[in-house]
């Protein structure tokens, strides 16, 4: 039995080993407390107050002494001894943006868990077990390694003449002295692989956490979840945008820098492990954990991120036939792709199914369970690329379409992500042409990010600023249609209500780049279904997943040609569907392969060659479309 | 087909690759040319003459112009091209000693390729497989790895739905160039391992060689076989001293220093990687080789050696109750213990019986087949420890007796290795004393080895100048007993004799030694026969292995009652089995396998307890025993 922490005002309580810091304890439940110092005990931000039991505590000169008298410790530096104690976390010890994202982890948490309960065991592949030993004796001599691998088979129930137990050198160095020291009761985290099981770290007693991180390598962004492969939570989320984007905006420039600088590959491997690396260095210390702590990686990213990240060309992607160099690539130790953490943890890539379909599409395929309907599904992950699943439990297939970044802002004037002062939704009056716009967390307009754009070029062709084919009309009685240095241009919001020094404007340029765009991923959508002899009618749900997020305006989008014109009680968003792929491959050995499954079984179609795709394109270069029979909710616009 | 060169004066002929030199076609026949700059065309010692066909070659300016005009080329850059060439090789340009070492072995090889016909495929752990693939097109787009994959597939004869092919990191990341630069005609090298088949290496077209290095970790010495894991020939053998040994003699004093010294472990692990780095350099450099063609290396070595080199604390091996960390420990990247091979060379070790029964003995246990008789086998190692086995195809048992170092020349006055000049044999006149002594080489005495020792005592019992107690005798009419500084002596070669500035004697300190060291192995041998209730006479052969190679004169080492008293044709010498084992293991992945269960089948028995092992002991300082009628043959010394 541990010792219980009552945590207040909340009432939450949990079991920890005696030993256990308040802070550890406090993250348990749920409850983020700031660590600043990474819980050196130097910052002081962690206090929180004593209010019944005692605790092991060094000293505290970090904190004042009346508020000590008062009962308060330092959350970090204060363990749980052998008894109950009752603890209150103070409003100013709680992290605030950690409440917002809280409920955000909260509701992906959710998700996560109910994929998992459709039918995955909640069982990570890297996980820690109890083994007590009997120690040896002259007569009982069997070498520490074998008596460590007996207790194993009894606590994982397999057979005894089971071999397929290896360990690392790094836990096999230490192992004689830690099974002595801890009296034969050690906590073993082990590596349930394919065709073996592997012993990565030794502890004593029961001790210490079992973390492992999901990483979602996107061109553009980077997102890492910390989960804690004890209790099932995702304790900790970092995104941060890919450092390898100073060196090109999308994959084909990727490959290209790659491909031709000396030490191109090395440079863009580093760029994003050092994104990956900094940011779980955040998430861990913000939870008073370190690096070394995390034994699993679960990698979910496009092929040419995958290849990247493990220092492999990309350049074949690029070149026909546009051949991967792996579909699913074995484990590795977590080093041997740059990645720091615990020195022997595993790191698992999702499986790609061709160049320009990759691991990041499996792990929305895997979460989204279209594999497991009987109604046909059509999933779309909308970036750089626009990248497709169309299918159900019999047959999957998939494409990918250069869809540009426009719709991730690049390539437009003003285009920006969604962060503070993006335009995410535009209206323009199609009497006066006035434009009321909204931005991300409604600060002062800097620029627009993709739903913004999509706003704005249906609120453009409605209002009549712009025809069918894009261009913009004249003679409009309004001052913001203009010419600009380059092209005619539309101002959305004048420089003295913006928050930067020039009025924020929509170009003919951005829009014919916004017009390609829509048109490769509606090509693609149209191209896939012709292909499998399927019609839009037959698919029961759209799923959206990708970086517009939940912010896709679907009417909009259906306005412009983007999405295709069916009821939008089908349509559902999915968020970031790779690192919530990534999560549930993490939490469950199931989960990971049947990912490394559907990676097998998903038909890659290429729209290079063979098929309809540019006529297809062409045709979707009209706002909706060429055939307004396609649009029939946008026909009164004809 | 490959082209084939024809080797003079001794008319044998071998098939290379296109693009081969001719030295190291020659060395594959087994013709061993001098290359001390390591192929590198600077030294002009390995220069050979072209009797017909041409070749490619680089510009020999290191070769005079006479030589060049009579047809000479350096055969390290020579390279064989489309066609038959015949070469002359000059009695100069060939490596003396290896002509010795080559006569050895030759003989080696044979002995090693007989105990492979009994029932061993010769197929390594690491070998190379040429697979040629499909290039792929957009229709026929399959990853680049899974092309692979099933190519190998398909040419190891492995069911299309295997999933055990693994790939490393390195082999990985050149893999799409290399596909393409060759073509889609690789040669693969492979590690099959028990639980899956990891690709190692993948090179163009089938260059190259593949190496593997047998190694013997021995307490004093290490000795590294290289082996030609295609020709399965042994083409270099190289010893040196454990440079462990400037940090203490025997394995305890090993034990001790690793656990007592802050870098202890570290200092020694590296020490023993150094002396084989360095052994393996030699070996791959002389026969014109690189350390990155070598795939592979088997260590046998005792537990302590085994477990220093793993980077393991033998610390435990020494306290009660005696436990290894490790019996079987699973193979390894060989750069994880220190050697510098190929990036993704494989390290297995010999599994060890206990602490004080290691990997050396199940090597020798091996490569004797001792399992596999129906008569029963006496196998004994004598080296600083005597370990033996009893048994035979139904039961083995093995123990391990402190002889301490006398008979490898540790602390006698005068004892040495036998290297040049050591006194190896010595006959004394029982009449005037007068000696006789042999040495290595034939050189002037400076010292004394081991079967020197057992000789000088055999001879001193014989001329009455000791008693059977070990005891000098006093009033002999010589002046070769005398009275030393320490105690009294019998000079064995006067200084003038001698190739040293002092008198030779053994002293009856050295004669003690000498006693306990005997009587620990026969009372080893008395013991472990009682705790299987059998006899010597039950045993139908025993096989001498270790340091004393094959200079152990079994007479006189009856007459000391150091072996036992049966008949002489019934023992027979192995000389260096351990390093034998390992080759067999390298060649043979069946042999490995074997390797490894026959550690689980031999029983360890520890003299320690519970056993007559000290009764034994004392009984047995006598010389040749307490009890006569064990040494019926020497009885009428009595």
């Amino acid at each position: 039995m541990c010792p219980k922490v009552l945590v207040q005002p909340e009432n939450i309580s949990v079991e920890v080993p005696a030993g256990t810091s308040l802070l550890k304890a406090a993250v348990i439940t749920g409850i983020d407390i700031k660590a600043n110092c990474g819980g050196e005990g130097t910052c002081g931000r962690c206090m929180v107050k004593l209010e019944s039991g005692s605790v092991a505590s060094g000293e505290s000169r970090t904190l004042k002494k009346n508020l000590r008298d008062e009962g308060y410790v330092l959350s970090c530096q204060a363990k749980v001894k052998d008894e109950e104690v009752s603890i209150l976390v103070p409003e100013s010890s709680r992290v605030k943006t950690h409440r917002v994202l809280s409920a955000q982890a909260k509701r992906e948490e959710e998700m996560v868990a109910n994929v998992l309960l459709q039918g995955y065991q909640r069982q990570p592949i890297c996980r820690k077990v109890r083994v007590k030993l009997e120690p040896p004796s002259l007569v009982e001599n069997t070498a520490d390694l074998s008596r460590l691998r007996l207790g194993l088979k009894k606590v994982l129930n397999l057979p005894l003449e089971d071999e397929s137990i290896r360990v690392s050198i790094t836990a096999l160095r230490t192992l004689a002295e830690i099974l002595r020291e801890s009296n034969w009761d050690v906590a073993v985290t082990i590596a349930i692989l394919d065709s073996f099981t592997e012993i990565i770290r030794v502890e004593p007693g029961h001790i210490g956490v079992t973390l492992g991180v999901a990483i979602d390598v996107g061109t553009t962004s980077n997102v890492v979840y910390l989960i804690d492969l004890s209790t099932f939570r995702i304790i900790n989320r970092q995104g941060d945008y890919n450092r390898q984007c100073r060196y090109g905006d999308d994959v084909i420039s990727r490959i290209i820098y790659s491909s031709v600088e000396k030490t191109g590959l090395k440079t863009l491997q580093k760029a994003a492990t050092d994104t990956i690396n900094d940011l779980i260095d955040k998430a861990v210390t913000e939870v008073g954990y370190k690096r070394e702590d995390v034994v699993q990686a679960v990698i979910a990213g496009n092929t040419t991120m995958t290849q990247l990240l493990w220092g492999v060309t990309p350049k074949y992607i690029r070149l026909e036939p546009y051949i991967p160099t792996f579909q699913v690539v074995p484990p590795v130790k977590a080093r041997q792709i740059g990645l720091k953490l615990h020195h022997e943890a595993i790191a698992v890539s999702f499986p790609q199914v061709a160049s320009y379909v990759g691991g990041d599409i499996v792990a929305g395929a895997l979460f989204t369970r279209i594999a497991y309907e009987d109604d046909l599904t059509l999933f779309i992950d909308i970036g750089t690329n626009g990248e497709m699943v169309l299918g159900n439990k019999d047959f999957l297939v998939s494409c990918a379409c250069s869809a540009g970044p426009a719709f991730e802002g690049g390539g437009i004037t003003f285009g920006m992500r969604a962060t503070t002062g993006a335009i995410e939704s535009v209206t323009i009056d199609p009497k006066n042409f006035d434009v009321i716009v909204e931005t991300v967390r409604g600060a002062k307009a800097v620029g627009i990010c993709g739903s913004g754009l999509i706003d704005a070029l249906s609120a453009l062709l409605e209002a009549g600023a712009i025809d069918r084919a894009g261009v913009f009309q004249t003679g409009l009685a309004t001052n913001r249609l203009r010419e600009g240095d380059e092209s005619r241009e539309f101002v959305l919001v004048w420089q003295e209500e913006s928050g930067r020094d020039s009025d924020i404007v929509i170009t003919e340029a951005d829009v014919k780049n916004l017009l390609r765009a829509k048109a490769a991923i509606f090509a693609g959508i149209r191209t896939m279904l012709q292909m499998v002899e399927m019609k839009i009618e037959d698919v029961s749900r759209i799923i959206i997943a990708g970086g517009f997020g939940n912010y896709l305006n679907i009417e909009k989008s259906i306005k412009i040609g983007l999405l295709p014109d069916i009821d939008q009680e089908r349509y559902t968003f999915v968020g970031n569907s790779s690192v919530k792929g990534a999560c549930l491959a993490l939490l469950s050995a199931d989960a990971y392969r049947e990912a490394v499954d559907l990676g097998q079984k998903i038909t890659y179609i290429e729209l290079a060659t063979g098929n309809s795709f540019m006529d297809e394109y062409i045709s979707a270069m009209f706002l909706p479309h060429t055939d307004l029979d396609l649009f029939p909710s946008a026909g009164h616009q004809a």
